[in-house]
């Protein structure tokens, strides 16, 4: 059995679209993950189960998403001792201000690394995934100086 | 052993001050209830089993009061059967907008009803706590249009 | 003439569409309700005189919608000594951020518990109104453990 | 007896420093006022009762502040057909926007004049009912105009 | 000649359909009124000396809607002593927030009446300005009256 | 009689304080200024007439300091064609965000250029300036690289 | 080859819908610019050179589109002696506030003139560069007066 | 020599006080770390070379604290490899929301991890940065488990 390095995990079906930005990302490095839809509060004792064994399986970094009152990624934080990437999702009339806050002003002691509302946060999630695992995998970086580098040619390349 | 009816729950010391105005105000009334510090990040097993036993234990309502992303109210409503009533706490420099946006916008399933940020928000959620008790205690009925009608007298009496 | 428990008030007709979600899930818990355009603004007396009657005809918990300045629930609060809950509406350009602050922070002494903006809140309104009577009607107990469950394996069983 | 021909309304006495700039900038135009707690939640039915016999009672103008949701001016304008005036009161860790949205976001219909949050919109509160009683006092446009250039004077005498 | 009773100012064309509510409403009570585009940073000389000359000839109030820095209403204001009453638009990506903030945070000495934003406020603005004028015409008394009365009847006859 | 190239224009005395700055800064820069308190919104002639004969005077470029419902940067570059920077200042208890809307959300045609809320934002406004003017006065240059350099220096030398 | 005077810099191709605004403007005005995708994060040394050389190779003035957490304005303030111009950019669900706190709000030192999100602020910005640049060539004094009547005039000719 | 695994960045020395939070926190966990003063804005190269020199020096986490437009964090990363750690600092009337926004909203190709303004996100960065070393660094997850213990015991001991 292939064996998962990042969790991608979302507290709602709806959250898919956003989140497979990340999945795509992290294939693009060739690093592994899984998504898994499970609601910090739906689903709190099969969310909490999730984020305490991951560590032992072998998993690495956890990218979580979440919309509103955006709960998962601090509770994913609170259940494991692995890095934990929180995405807030604009799913509310408040233009996605309710999950940044609630993912982003985390209490002393729990942290999560918060990234940009939306897709562009999702691809972030899955590249700082990448530099956190690029400290123990050199062939990271290189894909990563790769990427920006092709980034980089992108723009000096574009023609208005 | 006497039976605690409301339980005020707090995710860290520091937010005993604002929540002892709801201990205060049940007991106006005549309610029991219990005040504990437990965290939805720090402490997240304890919380969740004080929040499932509650019930079973004759509990009836929750008032939890947090600050910054205040996921405490949110993880004890996914644990319980039992009413939440959530007290969003001033603890950032954001003026309690965190804790605010954090406890009112839940997502649907796992209902909480939020009052103001700080004293007043702790104040109404023992008087919303002993409204919904009163549905099967006709005395506080009396004790509620008491307090109301001090409320009128005090204003009305007013002198500028 | 059978007898109302929950009573759904919005300060519009355009609310209706919003509200409907409250009607439709306490229906799935088949607690009886009613639906009524009441505004405290609009029609002061009426509003005042249906929040202080119900009480008296039976009613157990109100569900009070309403956008931009929502003096609704307030305004019921005021004259009802029953639990009192909020729904704010996304209904100008402030993306409801009016709403929810007219709703949640009211002053000590009339206390609303505030949900989610819009169709989330509404649900999330009678699934508290729910607990609530849950306290005195030992059915709604196993019925809510039912709901959770239900909301609990649909998140398992999502496919990707 | 004399007639009061501004009608200075308050939620709660805490709000009185700020009120009395309006009291103060009227009797610097001689226009009599009283100042009156009288709270849209606390006092509902006072309140209405004293918004609707003001008109009959020769009344004018109505000036309400109030504090976070603040429903005082909107609930007076709903009992009367006199111009009202709403001054929104910073006095919650939100700084005056939540009584600023609650007073100045009426539904239509039911229509109130915001002024700015705090002492500034106090005073100008006063003097935008002074504009309103000149359109039918005559000597009261020439004291406006006195007013307007002692303000201008005094800037224009400003050393730095 | 016929005499113009309030004046509309807009500070853009595109301004037009939310400040027709205004006209509209006005027209409903049988106050005359114009509309006119005049800009507080386009047109500042003209639109002062509308401004200032609209008493003399007989006019009674100001309606300024505008949008982002929203300078009308005070601008107006400035250059009379009639009651100015202003309407934030929202014509930026910040929902009108900025035209809110422009128009109801008026320095003290030069008073604005702010309404909602939008169309809600335009018809308010046209309220507002009736319920002034009734304070010298008696007729306007009644149709506010028979107004409010509409209203209710229209809340109460509403069928879900 | 010695020209002033600078206009320091503020709203209000309360304003020099944080205005000051700017003035500081650029006699720093070998820079003449004059401050000077005149309200778009109390003397609004007189400001309209300063800001339309500074340049025929010889004045270079406008900086405009003012709280609340600044009007002031707006209505002075309604009334030139000279260069004119706003300084929002915090004058509220909303952190200075009505100030920054009010100078910032300018409509097109009439541009002015923004600064930060209060005191770095005056002394910005006025390197701002510095800089305007360095395009025709070459000896600027050097200065504006020398302060460069020195503030390079400061950082690079700091201790902790 | 013909010297281009103002630099009009944005930090991604899908802003250049709304920096072509400032171009327009410009050409308007018969000022030469030039149009260059350059990303403060994405290519930093390709844009500090660009700002740094842009003095020499004659240029006068820089405009800096960016949305988000928009550093490109800030970024180029702090390679070059001349004056900048940060237009902030809806890129978000935001709404730009984003983008205008990270162009607005810069520490004292490194000076920007922030204009209105979007295309408003764009055009602003041009025009706020021909302010600049008129104060060295006398012909752009009269186009400047020249463009301030005609929208005077489009105003004053408005049919509604 | 010995090496740093961290290095702490500041916009400014007036940011110490909250970065120290950060630093105290990782040798509390045995993690070597240097504080640094280097400003994205005024010592932009400085900050450049020691971003892209410090991988190759065996660093490999950076945490940036920054206020207002808080550029650093952002910048850093766009010269490094390495996962960067941003922590915005409540240094303007705004509260923080300006460094909050500036931090977290990084434009997608360029990842930044934010945590909370303040003291509380200093703490949290550095808590991130040990789990981010334990992967590498089994000795830490051990010190992790035992902190989280800690945290625990004592929000379980709590007396109030």
């Amino acid at each position: 059995m292939s064996q998962v390095t990042v969790a991608i995990m979302m507290g709602s079906k709806s959250d898919a679209d956003i989140m497979r930005e990340a999945a795509n990302m992290l294939e693009e490095f060739g690093v592994s993950c899984e998504m898994r839809v499970l609601s910090a509060h739906r689903t709190p004792r099969e969310c909490a189960e999730y984020a305490e064994k991951f560590r032992k399986n072998g998993g690495k970094v956890f990218i979580c998403g979440a919309g509103v009152s955006a709960a998962l990624s601090g509770v994913v934080a609170a259940h494991t001792t692995l890095p934990v990437i929180g995405v807030p999702i604009d799913a509310s009339p408040l233009g996605g201000m309710d999950a940044l806050l609630s993912t982003v002003q985390m209490p002393p002691g729990v942290p999560v690394g918060a990234v940009a509302i939306g897709k562009s946060g999702a691809k972030n999630a899955a590249l700082l995934a990448v530099r956190i695992l690029s400290l123990s995998d050199e062939s990271l970086v290189g894909k990563l100086e790769q990427f920006r580098d092709n980034n980089k040619k992108k723009i000096l390349d574009t023609k208005l």
